[in-house]
């Protein structure tokens, strides 16, 4: 065992390639194009971990993780943000080196696409489905027109079809509302792509979030597949009804500080700049920002909902437990927190270690 | 003008030094010892800044941080986080070298100081005056002789004196709020100092928040002043009327992405991994995450609360803006959003960029 003496996040590497092997099954099962959403881990050496169930082509969410992966040997990247027509320089300076796809949702970016491309370039439209962040509604088939023929001006521009993340499963109140969600996207997706493949016969279908590639099992008319959170998975997703607790590959082991029997609290060293501020509501209404697992005779035990980690200043977390499990946790102790949302906890914390003691680094932040 | 393409945290290196200096020139007028919290900035370089105005003792919120600063050159240190026992050969190893202070709130951890504590230390007895977060009630004087007790069988531990975090204040609904708060924890605290002097001459108070120390007129009894946000300030403080909108030192300089005209929406790059998920309730009821100002004819313009950024994912910003300035902003535009809480943003960037464009690291993750 590794001796931690800090708050410290803890992978479960076999669970993480347990993980990546039942999406990487599920995508082939379906005949999908697996390429994998890197935002979560944010890590080359996690990347080898891909590697191993023969992924090669990958997303990422800015230019700057492009740059990072492209360094560590990643040839086929799509950066799955609209694109940032600040940014040219760099993405012809990468697309000089790999193969890159890029997101395009509007004309603006387009034209300087048209004007600006230097290299050969894959090009998405991106279409929202529903979730109302970004991308063109999909009956808008007028603008997508003028995009093509603003980017038909650039022999270099391949347009690769249409990408979506039906990013409004992660606040679905049922598996249900995950489905209906889902299929209401492919319906749309689907009608897209038999207009288009007239004149575009490639034209390609990508979906993305991590909930509906969990636990959906119809992906007609989709051709690529783009989860991320899997990998790790979390609380918010277990709430979701997507994954087991034993799915969950990443844990926050903090000091126990202090305890205050008046108000059953326990205070950890473990706060904001090592969780995220993201929630899920408990079983008694509140919020939640982890659930919490201690060692009980030598074996793991994970407490219930009774017992959660209650507030988080910038270092110090406050975990609400019952007066039985009060008594059990000592100043000194290390408790295992669960985490409500691992992208942007493993996104503070910057590195994270194996089970055997393996310091993971992940992309650094200049 | 230095040349901005992604998410970029500047700093105003003046806003930042009138800050330090109101703050230094505070501290001297009431007598106070200033020993300003570096968990705001974490970085080597500002603290130099801090330097100018003869500050020479500082406040940290983790071991790690205070082997930073050490390694930094700062020789007087406080670590104002209850002592984590699992970290005491680093403890003992930085007090071999410098001048550090650790707190203590309870038994076990004094316990554990006495026998183990090796070299030099100074000890603060963590006073909870209402917060209720970490620390002894003021009250409960027989706990804090039994801790004194303990102490005193290890010869190299100094008794410092009783510390404090007033960080209600952070919760309050008005000024008035905060001056009740500061007012009711130096009534705690100098009844506390009264009945220690007669045993310990040389007892000390050390308090802490941005909040009182920003506004407060009365520090009767207080020895040692700790604020830290102070620095930067942020909407928070803001809202808090503890300070203007011209004294915050910090905005992020985010890349316009798109702009969605059916909800009056603009994308920005700028997400959770550049933010803090903290909020301020705005002037319609809703969450806000940060404001937004934009360069109009060569000149900044701050926008008016009905405009702001309302939501965030890991890398995308969403700012809701009225229609006449949802005209104004284009796609390839950088607007600069004032940031909610300074301390947990630039704790997720990393690094800050001057108006200069000088590069200033933060603390390193691992």
């Amino acid at each position: 065992m590794i001796e931690i003496t800090r708050p410290t996040l803890v992978v479960d590497k076999e669970i993480c390639l347990r993980n990546i092997g039942r999406m990487t099954e599920k995508a082939a099962k379906y005949k999908l194009h697996f390429r994998p959403h890197f935002k979560t881990h944010q890590s080359a050496k996690i990347g080898e971990w891909f590697k191993l169930f023969g992924v090669d082509a990958i997303t990422v969410s800015s230019v700057q993780m492009a740059e990072y992966f492209a360094a560590n040997g990643w040839a086929d990247i799509t950066i799955a943000i609209s694109l940032n027509i600040l940014e040219m320089e760099h993405i012809n300076r990468l697309a000089a080196t790999i193969k890159l796809n890029v997101l395009v949702e509007n004309k603006e970016t387009a034209s300087v696409l048209a004007e600006k491309g230097s290299q050969q370039l894959g090009v998405y439209i991106k279409i929202d489905t529903g979730y109302h962040r970004t991308g063109i509604p999909s009956s808008r088939t007028s603008t997508i027109d003028s995009i093509l023929d603003i980017l038909s001006a650039n022999k270099k521009i391949k347009f690769k079809g249409f990408l979506s993340h039906t990013g409004h499963t992660y606040y679905a109140k049922s598996t249900n509302e995950i489905f209906s969600s889902h299929f209401d996207a492919l319906l749309k997706l689907k009608k897209l792509k038999a207009r288009y493949k007239i004149n575009y016969p490639q034209v390609e279908i990508s979906l993305g979030d991590t909930p509906s590639a969990s636990i959906c099992g119809n992906f007609d008319g989709v051709d690529e597949l783009r989860p991320g959170n899997f990998v790790f998975y979390d609380l918010m997703q277990h709430s979701l009804g997507v994954c087991e607790i034993e799915d969950i590959a990443v844990k926050m082991v903090c000091p126990v500080l202090a305890k205050h029997v008046s108000r059953n609290e326990i205070i950890i060293h473990g706060g904001a700049v090592h969780f995220s501020k993201d929630t899920v509501l408990n079983t008694d209404g509140k919020h939640l920002y982890g659930r919490i697992a201690i060692q009980k005779d030598d074996k793991r035990l994970l407490l219930d909902t009774n017992n959660y980690l209650s507030k988080l200043s910038q270092e110090h977390g406050t975990l609400k437990v019952t007066p039985a499990n009060f008594k059990q946790i000592k100043v000194g102790d290390l408790v295992e927190i669960i985490p409500v949302h691992s992208c942007l906890t493993a996104n503070l914390m910057g590195h994270l270690l194996t089970n055997d003691g393996e310091l993971i680094k992940m992309m650094p932040r200049y």
